[in-house]
C-alpha cells in the first residue's frame, strides 16, 4: 500500500511515533510518504494533501482536530485511520498501545466505515464540506442572531439564538452534544440542527432527512461567524444564506472493529 | 374502491360525519363498510378490522388516538387517512372543512406516505407494533426504575429513571417530545430512545439505526407498565426484557400533500 | 441528653449498629430510647414518635427515605442526625466509619442546620409537611394532566404534563433534579416548581418566594396521585386544589460541618 | 420632585416623548433635567449621571438595554422607572399608553421594588455591578473554556463550556433563560449560575445564597470576554479570577404595581 502519515507537531511524542511507525510500515513493504508539516520536522520530502494527492491510506497521529483538518484538506477522500494522541478522540479509533498491532494487520481492500459529510454553500459559493458541523455564531458576545430555517424551499422555523449548529451524526457527539442535541448513530444518514441558547423557549433539536436541502438565512444585521469543523472561520454578514446538503463524498474511516455506541460509551465516561 | 369508515363515537359530530361521508363515497361509486363501533351507532352491518379484513382505504374520523388504535388493530396494514375530529392531530392529515373535497379526489393507486413502526417483544412474546412509541414506566409513582440498554447484543448504557420511551420518528412529536427528545423527520428510519426523568444527570436521547435490534432490560424488582401507543397496557415485572425491531409492516398513510415539517410547524403553534 | 434511635430494619447491619450505638451512648451518660420498629427487633421498650414524643436528638440509621419518614412522623420537630446506611444519602450527614467519633462529640446545645419544609393542603385539608417535595402525577401512565398555577391568588401559568413537582431547596437534589430542575442551596428559602414531561415546549422550572402561597389546580378529569416525600400517597381527583406554603416548623438537622455544596459535589459524583 | 429624563435617541419617537413628558412634569411642578444624549437632541442643558448626580427619580424611555445602562452609570442608586420604547421590556414597567397617567400619579415617598445586583471584581479590580448578569464567554467561537467554581473559598464544581453566566433573579428572564436556567422570583435574593453549552453532560444551573462569595477561575489559556449586562465588555485572559458578591446597592425600581410573575406571564407570551 501507499500510506501517508500525518501528525500533529506541537509536541514530541506524536512526531517520534510518526517516525517509528513509518519505519515499521516500510519494513512491512509499504510505500510511506509524509505530509508537509511532519515531513519538515523529520527531514523527509513532503507531500501535499490538497493537489493530485493519492494514497491507499492516511494514518493520522493526533486528536479529533487533526483528523478533521486532514479530511477537510483532501480534494478526494482517501481511507483514514487515526491513532489517538489527543484527549477524548471520537475520531481516532486506535489507542496508542494498539497502534503497531492494528497497523500491521491492515491489508487491501481496507474495511471501511464511511461517514456522511455535509457540503456548505455561503451566499452561493462553496466553502467545502464538514464532517462534524457548521456553526453560525454571533461574533459579538451576548448579542442574539435571528435565523430562518428552510427545508426544500419551505420555511419550517425561525428563531433568535446565540447561534445555530448544523451537524452530522458523526458530529452529534461533538459540539452539538454540548448544545443539548441527541446522540445519533453514525450509520444513520441525517442532518442535525441544534440552536445555541435559543431565546424562544420552545426551540429544540431537529433531525432532517439527508436527501433534503437545508437553507439557513441570517436575518440579523449583526455580524456573525461561520465556523466549519472548529477549523475554518468565515465572517458572514447581514442576510447571509447558507445552503447545506449531504456531501457526495463521505469521509472514509478504516473500520477497525469499534462500533459507534462502543466508543460513545467509553468516551463519554471520560468527560 | 372498497372503503372502510372508522369513527370515534364519544360525541355526535364525528358519527354524523361518518354517515354523510359514507353517503357521499357511495354516491361516487365506492363500496363503503363501517367498523364495529360506528356501525352499531348508525345501525349498519359491522366489519371487524382484525380478522380477514381487506379494503383499499380506511377513513378514520377522530384524533391521533383513533388513528393509532385503528392501525394497531390491523393484522395487515391498509392505506389510512384521518379526518381531524380531535385536538392537535399530527396523524390526521385532513381538516374537517377539506374532508369532502380531498376524499372526492382520491383514486387508485393511492399515493402513500409509509411510516416506520417498531415491533415489540416482551419476554419472548410479541405484543404487536407501535407507530408512535412503547413506554416503560413505573407503576408506583415517584419510584425509580433501572434500565440496561443493548444494541445488537452489546450494552451501550444503563440508567435509573421514571421510565423509558422507545419511539419512532412519527412518535417524535408525541410523548417523546414532552420528555425532551428531538423532532425527527418522519422520512428518516430510526429508533428514538428518550429516558423519562433520568436520575443520572448525563442521560440524553439516542437515535439508533432502524436495522439494529434494541434490547431493554428492566433490572428493578419494582413493578412497571409497558404502554404501547398510549393504548394498550401490560404489567411487566422483575427482569422484564423487551426486544424492539423495525416492524416489517409500516403504517400506510395516504399522502395528501402535507409535508412533515409543515405539520410540525402548524401543530406546534397550537400547543 | 435524651436520644432516640430510629433504624431501618430490612437488613441486619443497621439493626446491629443501632444496638452498639445505643450501648455507647448510654455509656457516655445519655438516656437512650428506641423507636417502635427497631425496639421490636432488639427487644426494647418502644417509644412512638407521633404522640407526646420529646427528645434532645434523634439518630436515624438508614437512607434518605428513613430520614424523610422520621421527620414526617414528628408532630414537633426535634434535632435529627442521620448515619448513612443507604446509597446516595443527601440527608444522612455521617458516614458509617465516622459514626462513633461524631456521636461522641455531640453535646447540648446542638449546632443546627434548619431546613425549610412546605406544608400542603389538599382541598382544604392538611396532609402534613414535606421536606423534599410534593408530587402530583398521573395514575394512568402516559396520560397527561392539566395544571393551573396560582401565586398569591394570581394565575401565573397553566400547562399539560405528566406531573408537577413542588419542592424545597433540600429537595432540589432529589426528584426535582431528575426532572431538570436547578440545584438550589439549602440555605435559600424558596419553593421550586418543576413540571414532569411538560407537553407545552416552553414550560420551565420556577423558583418562588417562600413567603408566597402557591395554589395548584388540577383541571383534568383524570385520576391523579399526590405523593409526599416519596412516602405517603393520596388519590386526588377532578378539580383537586393544593395549597402550598412554607411550613412554620423547619426540619432541624444537626450541623456536623458538611456544607450543602460539599455534599452535592461528593454525592453527585456517585450517581 | 427633581426628575431626570433619560432616553434612547436612535429613533424619533422616544425623543419626542422625552420632550412632551418633560413639559408635563414641569407643569405638575417638578424640576426636570435631561441626561446628556437626549439633552443634546433637544437642545437642553445636560446633566451627567456619573458625577455628583442626585435626583428623586429617573424616567427612562427605551428598552431593557437603556434601563441597564442607566443603572450601571449611577454611582449612587436613585429610583428608576422605565417607559417601554423597546421590544420585550422586562425592566420597563410602564407601557406607552399609560405613561402620562402613571407619571402624574407619582409622589414622594415613591413606592420601591428594590432589585438585588451583583458586584464583580476581575483580578482584584472592581468592574462595577450587574443588574442582570455577568457573562464569561469565549472570544474564539466554538472554542471551549475551562472554569472552576468556588463558593466561600471551597471548590464546588469545574466544567468546560462555551461560557458561564452569573446572574441575579432579575436576570433569570434574560440571557440565563436562553441558556436553560430557571425563572427566579425577583424578590428572592440569590445568585444564579448557568453554563453555556457545557461539555460535561451533567452540568446544570445552580442557585447560590446571596450572602456567599462566588469565585470563578478561568483555567483555559484561551482568550475570553467578560460582558456585563450586555453593555460593557472586558478582555480577560489566562487565569482570570472573578469574585462575585451581592452588591450593597440594589437597583431601586419604582413599584407601579406589576408583580414579577405578572410580567413573566405577559412578556414570555410575546417571545
Amino acid at each position: 500500500m501507499k500510506i501517508c502519515i500525518v501528525s500533529r507537531i506541537d509536541y514530541k511524542e506524536p512526531v517520534e511515533l510518526a517516525q517509528s511507525i513509518g519505519w515499521m510500515l516500510r519494513d512491512l513493504g509499504h510505500e510511506v510518504v509524509y505530509e508537509q508539516s511532519v515531513a519538515a520536522e523529520l527531514g523527509y520530502t513532503p507531500v501535499s494533501l490538497s493537489e493530485d494527492f493519492s494514497a491507499d491510506l492516511i494514518v493520522v497521529l493526533g486528536g479529533d482536530g487533526s483528523v478533521l483538518r486532514t479530511i477537510r484538506m483532501l480534494d478526494r477522500q482517501v481511507p483514514v485511520v487515526g491513532i489517538n494522541q489527543g484527549q477524548v478522540g471520537f475520531l481516532t479509533d486506535i489507542e496508542r498501545d494498539k497502534a503497531e498491532e492494528i497497523l500491521t494487520s491492515l491489508s487491501l481492500p481496507l474495511p471501511l466505515d464511511p461517514r456522511m459529510r455535509i457540503s456548505i454553500e455561503y451566499n452561493g459559493r462553496s466553502v467545502g464540506s464538514a464532517l462534524n458541523e457548521a456553526v453560525i455564531v454571533t461574533s459579538r458576545p451576548a448579542k442574539i442572531l435571528k435565523f430562518e430555517v428552510f427545508i426544500n424551499g419551505k420555511q419550517i422555523d425561525e428563531f433568535r439564538a446565540d447561534g445555530l449548529i448544523i451537524g452530522t451524526p458523526t458530529g452529534s457527539t461533538a459540539y452539538a452534544m454540548s448544545a443539548g442535541g441527541p446522540i445519533v448513530d453514525s450509520t444513520i444518514e441525517a442532518m442535525l440542527l441544534v440552536p445555541l441558547a435559543p431565546y424562544m423557549l420552545s426551540s429544540r433539536p431537529y433531525l432532517i432527512n439527508s436527501k433534503s436541502e437545508v437553507e439557513i438565512r441570517l436575518v440579523s444585521v449583526k455580524p456573525a461567524l461561520l465556523v466549519i469543523d472548529g477549523q475554518d472561520q468565515y465572517e458572514i454578514g447581514e442576510n447571509a444564506r447558507l445552503l447545506i446538503r449531504k456531501s457526495s463524498q463521505p469521509a472514509l474511516f478504516v473500520d477497525v472493529g469499534r462500533g459507534f455506541f462502543d466508543k460513545v460509551e467509553q468516551k463519554l465516561r471520560l468527560l
